[in-house]
């Protein structure tokens, strides 16, 4: 039932509106291994989850970084999102202090990641 | 030389301001076994990364709570932040959504433990 | 739109016949803090994931089991993972037996964790 | 004394079956630097672990596949176990569906590196 | 085979050296739920890993300190390590120290949470 | 107060004489970025906690390569370390012992990621 349409169709348009063309990257790379996954990062994650209203975009952002610098190994999601904050309206610079602002609870090496994921991403920017 | 006397006042009204007395007890516990580590925190943490004008004291708590639930087994940690979340103005709303925001990132296994230690911060606080 | 009636519904009965008291006693604990996770759990893990044709329940079970045990800090929803393995017909010996399976993955103290864990439903259910 | 040689034997031809070429690629890799370590996976793991009767083969690949999704940072080994759960008898769709079920335990971050794991794999196999 | 005599009396008399009456508590503990792995850990890590001389037992528990604080969720293990890091000789500077140096590379938090295991420690050895 | 020009003078020279070029590397790379975190690397771990007395530069080498195996995901982080060991006066083979030394706590994968890292770097001496 997370099939219903209108709740993938409203899905969609938060995740174009957030990852852009990175999300979309994500969901094409699923189609012929796992469409099912990627429906449900659309129904529950976007469709559900970012619109709900106790958050704005950008905290929900901030918060999103910091899970996944804090988890490791999610430098591709990390990619994605980094992008996701720039087009909720994020700054460079309160993208990178976010990963600062986890020195202290993560140590620097889950840091370093996320901030080395932050730079690659700035120069795609630069380059486009 | 983070035994310095300035950087250390700023960390110690900075840790007041935010944790308050949870802070206080964390430092006094480690008083007898590892009295540097106290000041590691208060210095490096408080004194420098709490002070750094990018984000401000609202987001750090959101980046905080979502970086110690990620992490796992912070539950004591994260007893500590959701006062402090508290304490610099974010509502029991916020501070719930974003657990919730991170359930895509983390699962709901994470999300659980750091809900329920919130549910028993805002339990003591309405006690008190 | 999670809260769709019958998806809810169809989560409800397969949360019941899989977790029984065990996921009841998560959600009533929900109620007050978190309602809409609760929902979230019986409509996107209960009514979607657990009712897919692809694995069966026992399988199922056994992957949660080794999943929980992975991820570490985790043992409230061992606890309750480890009944709904026995709910589903899985044995004391293979529950044990998936712990074991995954020595060489994790290491002893995860492994140890989860035993100790299994141990003490297994006093419950010998007591009750 | 894990160099006995029965159990080397019983391990080595254990490794065989499940992992084939790509458990005989990772010992042949440590053989200059960590000989003692190839022994230990051969001797322990497969000798003793994937050899007792509790679970079988396809069980204890699904709680392999499981655990190091969870764990993160495991890519390389999801490589091997992706392919020796294939050579178990496990389907493409029953693989996908082990991820698929960790969802709600560990997120989709995980359960998509994981995914794309199995997709590379797939791919493999197909040209071949 | 891992249930040579020789080895399983070789590894028992290492355990008993390093982890005293800790190490024979948690072997006690599994005696009626999963025996074959309380032999495993004095088979394997026992009578095999411990017994190598490339390291000290001193380097050894440093080394295994560091990665149960770093572990995260096994202080009950750590437990038992930091009797068996006074065991074999380590003072509690020392223990402390080795937390201590774990900060820049897994932040505070972990550290917290292994510095007062070794308080809990202190206090028992004190206390007899 | 961590940009006080004598503890950062302190924690250069320590880090020029542990990490060498790796590490000057890694400050580079973050200067466009993020050079407050160079910064704190610098101040924080080289200058305060890799200057204190307790533990020797040999045993604080040890504790690193232990805790950065286990957090996994940091293999980077390792490539700088485990060139940190061996400038310090660990042995290739101490080097390899204290990966194998966590087996039994981490598991084979975490393992065997660390050991191919140690791999690559002693090829690296070799060839130079």
């Amino acid at each position: 039932m997370l099939n219903d349409e209108k709740l993938l169709a409203r899905g969609l348009a938060r995740l174009n509106e957030i990852d852009g063309e990175a999300g979309e990257a994500v969901m094409k790379a699923l189609a012929d291994v796992a469409p099912d996954l990627g429906q449900y990062i659309i129904a529950f994650a976007f469709g559900e989850i970012y619109t709900r209203p106790q958050l704005d975009l950008q905290q929900r952002e901030l918060v999103t970084l910091a899970a996944l610098a804090a988890q490791g190994g999610s430098e591709k999601q990390l990619h994605v999102h980094v992008q996701a904050a720039l087009n909720v309206g994020l700054s460079r610079e309160q993208i990178v202090e976010c990963f600062i602002q986890c020195v202290p609870y993560l140590g620097f090496p889950k840091v370093l990641n996320a901030v080395f994921v932050a730079k690659s991403v700035f120069a795609d920017r630069d380059e486009a």
